[in-house]
């Protein structure tokens, strides 16, 4: 494993701080949207539910262990939580999960189009491929199964009806995972949809794109 | 009666907050929108008319009766608080009444078009079926008779060439229901009219949200 | 003339404010736009030329007289002054003027479609008809010209290709015109334009919401 | 040459300043977009990569001569500062760049439609004709390619499928050009592709704008 946990004082301050702009992006709305950061193997830092993610403050947060049994903190957990811990249940490599519901990425959620065309570079690198998870009951178990196949393949997704979701190796990778998928989302439904006209790059351009950013490991064929 | 009333020096506070809140979001321009909230059975402390709700302080709120008399304040009341008064006339479990023009939802109202398709479970666990009241004069008694309708079976209303009006248990309540509005407006609206496409949830997926987030008592049928 | 003219410092205060909002709200981008107050029959406050309106400092503004030769300061005056000072010429009951380029609003002098609907009721009390000016060259005489004939019957103004322009009794009341006219070509935009419907209030109600709002001297005929 | 170089502090400060402008204006999204500026002859002071751009400090800049080796600083170098470095060397009067993705523009780089119509004075001065510069995949040495031919004849470019570029003689002008592009491109594209109509100014209504401008040497002819 080749995470460096975060100290948990360092990792309340950063969940009230994205909190605080998830808000101010308008990425959510009343009580919506939920952010978790993984402080050890078994333990993880989340928002609880039934508060505005611009109005966080540290001791807010609770602690669970992964199977989402409160070790710490006086809130209510989320119906949202196991979402976000089977995430970290599937991969190791995920030590933050941000679900909001941004209005360009969750219209293509509610659309149902994933945002899997290569016409922006910026969202390749940073992104990749953003699929979409088959619609699945909130609040249920079926939410995870949804997910769990694209947590090792995949940075964020779009959950059908829902939502977006993203994740990475710390929360800021996670934030900037779902900020990126919001302006690629504004930018193609802009080009493509107002626009009419979005020029798809092609997979020898893609390719290029990707080793030259250092990611080869996902360069694609036809 | 189960609402415990505020002191009227956190009303006071708490509708200066959501005022702030409501001008940063662009709920509201000019000096249009109206907060109020109940301080008890006869008693509503009120937004006055003419002041940029990004603006209020504690003092400018008047303190008026159920028959909107003016017990406290020296501001002028709005045209628009018998719409208040009525909601809480017709049913006393509200104790916060919000009305804004949020860009999305108010164009809902000027096109006529209800915002109650079943496209996003947020928008149906928080607000459920948000119908259209039909058109009535501003500042006439049009209005409250307009909206009476409403007031026990809904939480939140678009009215016809107006804009929207939310309400709830307390002013954070309401606010909630006012944002989620305007989210789900905005994601609706770009989803069925930019994206073309907007995938409606069946009556049994409805319930299942529904009886899953505790609400069960709202179960439709087909 | 019952014009109650401002003190020169609380003019000063109140166009960094406005000037600040009109920024915040993304109603000017670059250095554009320009604000002007009257502080006497002969004198007149004003931005200079080449700043950005979120950045105006008190001592930043011109004192200029009705031709325009500045009094006090030592900025640039701006090339679109002259339309300020025809507007107070024209009309004295003018004792502010905002110019702006917020985007919906612009986006219909471009198309040369006046905002002239009845569609809102608050924007029919707040604003009423706003008529689209003709094309004149910015910078130059023409300008003036254009805006003239509506000084005295209107409250706003689109300039065709150009931007907006409202003024008022004070600059409150200017910036709230401004304000309300970019909400409603917002609303209207999205509902005739995006929801493909905007119900049309017929001159009955039309004057049945001017009446009630105690304008009834504006009232119409068909 | 008749640049005035910045003091480091000032320049690093000025950077700061506009980096927290471009991430409130949502001009930039994650950690992308870049600034520079001229700090010399054979200096430019400019971004680190992995940062947003609303998080600068000025401790965190570079500073790199004209080969984009680092004198001064211990970040990485962004993979963009060719695109930099190139419009430093092809014109001597560029003293500042700014790269970012802000949605109405990039969205017009996604479709390679050039923002070149003339529908909008404020535009036409200040930036001119923006063209599309070829599609070249970003972080190569074809991005400074692609842009070298514009350099000395236009003001900002559109680069295809990847987002925007605006340059000036100092920061201040190079943002202002950057915050007017997008106001157009907004402008615009509301216009021309939701209003369907974007009324074009004729070649000689053009030649008055620049000339009552000052920018008579950009005249055109048909």
């Amino acid at each position: 494993m080749n995470i460096n946990y975060p100290e948990p004082e360092e990792a309340r301050a950063a969940i009230v701080d994205i909190g605080r702009r998830m808000y101010e992006r308008g990425y959510v709305a009343a009580n919506d949207g939920n952010i978790s950061v993984r402080l050890s193997d078994n333990h993880i830092l989340i928002t609880p539910t039934g508060v505005s993610k611009g109005d966080l403050t540290p001791e807010m947060l609770l602690i669970v262990d992964s199977e989402g049994n409160i070790i710490k903190g006086t809130g209510r957990i989320s119906s949202e939580s196991p979402m976000h811990l089977c995430l970290y249940s599937y991969n190791p490599h995920i030590a933050a999960v941000v679900h909001a519901h941004p209005v360009a990425a969750t219209a293509f959620a509610v659309a149902r189009i994933p945002l899997d065309k290569a016409v922006y570079p910026e969202s390749l690198v940073l992104l990749g491929d953003v699929p979409l998870a088959p619609y699945a009951t909130p609040g249920t178990l079926e939410v995870p199964q949804s997910i769990a196949p694209f947590a090792k393949t995949h940075r964020a997704l779009l959950l059908a009806n829902h939502g977006v979701l993203a994740w990475g190796r710390d929360l800021r990778e996670a934030w900037f995972r779902l900020d990126a998928l919001e302006n690629y989302a504004k930018i193609y439904m802009c080009s493509r949809f107002i626009l009419n006209s979005a020029a798809e790059l092609s997979v020898d351009e893609q390719n290029s794109i990707l080793i030259t950013a250092g990611e080869g490991d996902r360069v694609k064929s036809e």
